[in-house]
């Protein structure tokens, strides 16, 4: 199993801009169609955890627009074989009252119909 | 690729406890073979992001013993393929003040030294 050849990170490290926009955007469609498809899909949010396509969707479609800016500290991305990734980034968000710091964490498989996130972790830094 | 071969899930169902078990015994040298021995290894905890093996060990050896204990609400395993799994769980955790719920979750891939998380991720339920 080759780890982090360089066409599968570059493969990843351009499709992952395209997450990032869609969350600031609050673009639901892209957001949910970017994640795997399936009952197993699951995403443990900041305040929520979420299993299944169905509560993933419900919980984007429901979630306030505004707050969502952040400003990504650290991108980290490692490939597996050809069909599997790592992707983790630490990012912060300007609030009234002070600076937030977060984490975020993905699992991404190449499945037959494309790349989706199979599993998602989003936290605050305690 | 398939997901959720039985012998799969079997296979990490019957690993995972051991995991769970070294955490409680703050079994470091366990906790620490079970992880990738990599630069590329990451861990995102509670209160601190992780990098690289040495970040991750050097955590684990400094660390309190007490407080550990935690009790697994849930538990989903996702396997894809013959190589590729995704872990994760919700814990509730009693301290003198209040009950604390948290999730974690773990990338495990089977390299040639065998199965080895790769990628995790805790955090306490905001």
């Amino acid at each position: 199993m080759t780890i982090n050849d360089p066409d599968m990170l570059a493969e990843l490290t351009s499709l992952y801009p395209a997450y990032e926009k869609a969350l600031m955007e609050n673009d639901v469609a892209t957001l949910t169609r970017m994640f795997w498809d399936s009952e197993f899909a699951m995403r443990f949010g900041a305040g929520e955890n979420l299993y299944g396509m169905d509560e993933i969707e419900a919980f984007r479609k429901a979630r306030p627009a505004a707050g969502l800016a952040r400003t990504v500290t650290r991108l980290d991305i490692v490939t597996f074989g050809t069909d599997f990734g790592s992707v983790t980034l630490e990012f912060s968000r300007e609030t009234p009252a002070k600076t937030v710091r977060g984490r975020q964490s993905q699992v991404w498989v190449r499945l037959p119909e494309g790349w989706r996130i199979v599993a998602a972790h989003v936290s605050l830094l305690s």
